[in-house]
């Protein structure tokens, strides 16, 4: 092993230790008076119910699906077709259901984990705030940052120790091989990610609209009001949904992109061996080391998260955001140089590859950066989108979803060409790397690749803001439950502005992480497919000459399966959108239930049974994540069974593009809609003679009509799509044998 | 001239010669009592006003367009490159620019002529339903169908006219060259389409979301209540949209197709040739011939139209439907038997390639009946969706917006499917038919190519049917401002229902002709490209075998070019969308106005100022069309110039999926929100306990808002989207030789 693979372990081993230390850190903290800890603890026995429940489910669902996996691929990956011919058969089948089952197990262990110390963090933030801003921004950041540091270390250690494992283990397998037979860890991980998602994205949402529906609208309580029995479930719900679920789509991206980018660092590897560059093996291992350095940097930064009490905190996060992105650079730079040795070997240009793979590294940091912009500009009060349809809310709720869908369509635009700019930027500088190199072929598609890996260097830090999201909004509900002083709300209300910022960037970041690593992703399917093709012409059960070369839409077979694709992205959002109309009937009904035989919840005489509208939103939720579920697993299969290897290809590029803009218009114009209540809500609408159109107005009314229909498109619907994009990707890399014609 | 092909001008010229039978007829027509009269004039003038200033803008853009046209292609066609070589440079310029102006010139025509008719046949349609059922379905009808038929005739005589001219007057084009020349003419009727529906659909919605809000909403008085200034715009709006919107969109799918499939043809030809068969010019032809002789079916099927007056009007139409497609079949037959002759030689099947072929039209005819069936289900109140939404409009307008945003999403699923199998199977039997014949190559292609024909050949009848919607829509509302008797207002009120389902029937037949026709107009693009390349190759400016023989998905420049298509889709919808809030603002600004300067119009005694709302709405729509129309003109040329051919290819392919999906999505879940409203309307909605909920509950101010929204989805950006999707075909088609590199 080279000296700088170390960091890999390292760096793993430090970020869990760290995640450990910053838990102790939280769990030891005041956890303020009996009032508050009353409810925090009915939030935190609502969210282990649900945990228990979900992960048991998806537990099990992992291990049929792991049997059938492993079955699956015994019987299909002979010996002309297997990736590796040696372990054809049996071998590779356990293998692979192994793979698939650590996979799920880390991302499951990361979920379960990050919850545990989020829904302790909440009642900690809300005591801290009665005290100090800065304080309590330090408790919910490091409460997020557990989840974030976990999900990160436990991919990098579970894709890094089972590589370690099979390559140790049975001696046949070389480094240039391995990574072919992990790729069911990242089908583990993205199985485990779908379920997570919309099991959790149903439940928030449905608690969510449910809870409004019946209190505020029906029974003209306030919002987060005790009497209302749906209301502790809408606060585990900002737990399951943020907390959970985009650790589970965050850990599935690191997982299946840090193989993708393994799986074409093998060409790399060969290119390395034919030139007689030193340690080849090392452009194997680069995409693991990378995030060893990310992580090393984001256990940096958190000690830069401090500030004054009349900050804005947000100031005090982007402090921290930039400290791990400067040091990402460092770290970028160092590892390029040191790993991509060409033993003095250089291209056309005379400049080293290492340096123009930096660059592409640097593309992928700045998209990143790009996208924390972008996202603001969309969803933030203090810019036109919102502002448009906050005006639009003064004629009523129709104009206000008109306008709200024009401006999520509208952020198509730049997501797209920003995305565009970043992958033909970075493929042209992998081109560059090894222009003029003999029996160089691609460069261009590595340096998407180390793109893709540079934007990921700084998923520990957002998922750490992500995570801050859910803490400070239970924090606030914690607060406004045990009636705190005003002090310490006004501080948990500056704070859940800030945690719906966090939010929304993170699905940002999510997304534009997914449509980098798409392109890398499509890549390691196609050199998989051609290893098996190549396998079966060389055993002579092929003609030569018919490899996959190039997915072409003019073949009436891609173009229907693109076709397929980009409606897939569509069906699937409409069974997540309508789970949440389900679930959130369920709850109705209940919450009417306790409000008629429990007369004495009005008066506050009589305590509503929280638990069971738990009990009920869970079980109703993980029923309706099972339909979405099943058709994103099956289309794919159904569609390379009926249409061959080429086909599922179009079908993932074209269903990546669908699902990466359905998403964005989702997630953005749901944030504006949300945002565009809260711009009225703060005063900030007038009419024409300067009059404040403000609460409880007609518009105000409309604007959250626009909210509630934002809810389900923005927290299920579109981060469920973020993991659809990638389990796409995964389950054709695994499943490419069954689809070879 | 072949004998078959006299059937093109035949049928044109007898199909205008129909259409003026049926415009005196209908104008002879009784048209009522004065009061009616005076509404009707009203109407009248209105429409006048828009069409003529619209079409002066069209009329000048287009112009605009036809030299920029001119002017490039003479610098870009240089000999090189040029698809005919003796013409290069500026005889290619020319002849592009007036294909162009006389595409623009017919589409407009077409529309102009179809409007004059339609505007005179609400009133005759009024004062026929103050006797009878039949003799109004019977003048809206053939009100209807003098749109209809000269649409169809009026496409069919210009590209036959243009390329009989072409050939005649110079005489170094052959029948194989001329399809080539004549592309401009497509293109000519994709850009005045995007304009007028673009133009049409921003009127009328905002017209009926304006002067909703502003009558119903803030003054408290009924819809089309003569009081309210804006009621006659919005009856103005009826026309422009469905009649010259859809007529221009259906004008460019006949024209457009029509020449991609004779570019297929080409290609055939050029086989017949090496093979000997008799009259290889014929399968250049067939486009045409098969047209023709859909447009004598549909002049037939015009007399099917009775039926009894206690009847369900929707069954008079379909009978004629019926007829249509019947006779259509039996042409088909006829054509594919006399056209297809390979002089005895045959496919390896041994059943002779027309068989093969007549069943890829059937295939094609098939798809239009399933896509009336299922528009049906998904649109209508006897089906789950709209009932659905119903339900859900019980707990407010979030959750009915919720419901119909999961409709929507859901109705691609089947369309996808269907499209799919309707391409396969399309692409399987024109496999078949040159299966084995030595040198055939496009069979598979060309099966695709007689599909789409064989769905146009009822475009006549469907476009009637269409028109049908707006006379119908305009008679109700005649009868209602004219306070007609009440048996009057009955019969329009059922014409009126059935109006809303056939305006909906013709956007999915339009939408699927788009997506059958997509894959032909792609494969028309590659073979102009390589009629290209190929003389770039032959005169030694280019490598050999560089040729597009794929279009590749994986490369990184088709990918982004893709990510673009499809972001264009959303882009413009946004502007669409965002363009009919802006012009209802103006609509509402000026009925305000007029409510309060003009005091008496509350009390009858005053008359609004009709005329100066529909000139304000005339003006702010034509304003607002121009920047969607310039965004989908300037993107795919913009793409091709920065990345090339082939990435264009791949923009053209992927936009056109994700605009078929968005379209359906748009126009489904519209179709479906209106309907939901008229199901409550009717007194279909009870509550738990059976007791109807209806007009004035807050569920149908729920179903009010669903409307709202879904208006300037389906009858804005959707029907635009068609426009575009078919707009990127013919641009790509006209400008290849721009994007050669």
């Amino acid at each position: 092993m080279e000296l700088i693979t170390w960091v890999i372990p390292i760096a793993g081993i430090a970020a869990v230790a760290f995640a450990l230390y910053l838990a102790r850190d939280v769990l030891s903290r005041d956890k303020g008076p009996q009032a508050m800890q009353d409810v925090a603890d009915t939030i935190r026995e609502g969210a282990d119910a649900f945990v228990k429940r979900q992960y048991t489910t998806i537990g099990m669902l992992a291990l049929v699906g792991a049997v059938i996996i492993g079955v699956v691929i015994a019987l299909v990956e002979t010996r002309d077709v297997a990736d590796v011919p040696d372990l054809a058969g049996v071998p590779i089948g356990i293998m692979t259901a192994v793979a698939f089952l650590v996979g799920a197990a880390c991302s499951m262990a990361s979920g379960i984990i990050g919850m545990y110390i989020s829904v302790r963090s909440n009642v900690r933030t809300a005591a801290a705030a009665q005290r100090s801003l800065v304080e309590a921004v330090q408790v919910a950041m490091r409460g997020g940052a557990v989840s974030g540091f976990l999900v990160v270390a436990l991919s990098l250690l579970g894709v890094w120790g089972i590589f370690m494992a099979y390559q140790a283990v049975i001696a046949d397998i070389t480094v240039r091989e391995a990574p072919f037979l992990i790729v069911g860890f990242g089908f583990g991980a993205s199985f485990v990610a779908l379920f997570a998602q919309l099991g959790g994205g149903i439940y928030t949402k449905a608690a969510d609209v449910g809870s409004d529906l019946v209190g505020k609208v029906e029974a003209g309580i306030p919002e987060d009001d005790p009497r209302n029995a749906g209301v502790v479930a809408d606060l585990v719900g900002d737990n399951v949904g943020d907390c959970a679920g985009r650790g589970a789509d965050l850990f599935e991206s690191t997982a299946a992109e840090n193989i993708g980018a393994m799986i074409l660092g093998v060409a790399v590897f060969a290119l390395a061996t034919a030139n007689n560059w030193p340690n080849p093996e090392l452009w194997i291992f680069f995409p693991l080391v990378i995030r060893g350095f990310g992580l090393l940097a984001t256990i940096v930064s958190m000690f830069f998260i401090r500030g004054s009490e009349t900050e804005n905190p947000m100031n005090i996060l982007n402090r921290g955001y930039w400290v791990t992105t400067i040091l990402s650079i460092g770290g970028l730079a160092f590892t390029t140089y040191v790993m991509m040795d060409t033993g003095g070997q250089l291209p056309t240009s005379g400049i080293p590859p290492w340096v123009w793979f930096f660059g592409a590294g640097v593309v992928g940091l700045a998209t990143s950066v790009a996208f924390v912009y972008i996202t603001q500009y969309y969803t933030a009060g203090t810019f036109r989108p919102v502002r448009e349809i906050a005006e639009a809310s003064k004629t009523g709720p129709a104009t206000n979803i008109i306008s709200g869908t024009a401006v999520g369509f509208e952020t198509t635009a730049v997501t797209a060409i920003t995305i565009g700019i970043a992958l033909i930027a970075s493929h042209w500088l992998g081109e560059q790397a090894f222009a003029g190199i003999e029996g160089a072929r691609n460069g261009g598609i590595f340096g998407t690749a180390v793109a893709t890996m540079g934007m990921l260097m700084t998923t520990a830090y957002i998922l750490a803001m992500d995570t801050f999201g859910p803490i400070t909004d239970n924090a606030g509900g914690v607060a406004e439950f045990s009636r705190a002083e005003a002090g310490a709300r006004e501080i948990t209300d500056r704070l859940d502005a800030v945690g719906n910022t966090t939010k929304a960037l993170t699905k940002g970041y999510a997304i534009a992480s997914a449509s980098l690593a798409a392109f890398l992703l499509f890549s390691a399917y196609i050199d998989k497919v051609n290893l098996i093709l190549g396998n079966q012409i060389a055993n002579g059960t092929r003609a030569a000459g018919t490899l996959l070369e190039s997915v072409n839409l003019a073949d009436v077979n891609v173009f229907v399966a693109a076709l397929i694709g980009a409606m897939l992205v569509y069906f699937f959002s409409s069974l997540a959108i309508r789970a949440v109309g389900t679930t959130a009937q369920s709850i109705i009904v209940e919450v009417r239930r306790q409000f008629r035989e429990m007369p004495g919840i009005m008066d506050y005489t009589q305590r509503p049974d929280y638990a069971r509208v738990v009990d009920i939103t869970t079980r109703a939720a993980l029923r309706q994540m099972v339909a979405p579920g099943l058709v994103a697993v099956a289309t794919p299969i159904g569609v390379g069974l009926l249409l061959g290897h080429q086909a599922v290809a179009g079908m993932l590029m074209v269903g990546t593009i669908a699902g990466v803009l359905l998403a964005t218009t989702l997630n953005n114009g749901g944030g504006a809609w949300d945002n565009a209540k809260k711009y009225i809500e703060s005063g900030n609408l007038k009419d024409d003679e300067g009059n404040v159109i403000g609460k409880g107005t007609p518009a105000h009314a409309a604007a959250v009509v626009g909210d509630t229909v934002g809810d389900p498109f923005k927290d299920t619907a579109g981060p469920s799509l973020h993991v659809l994009v990638k389990l796409l990707a995964t389950i054709t890399l695994v499943l490419a044998p069954l689809f070879i014609r």
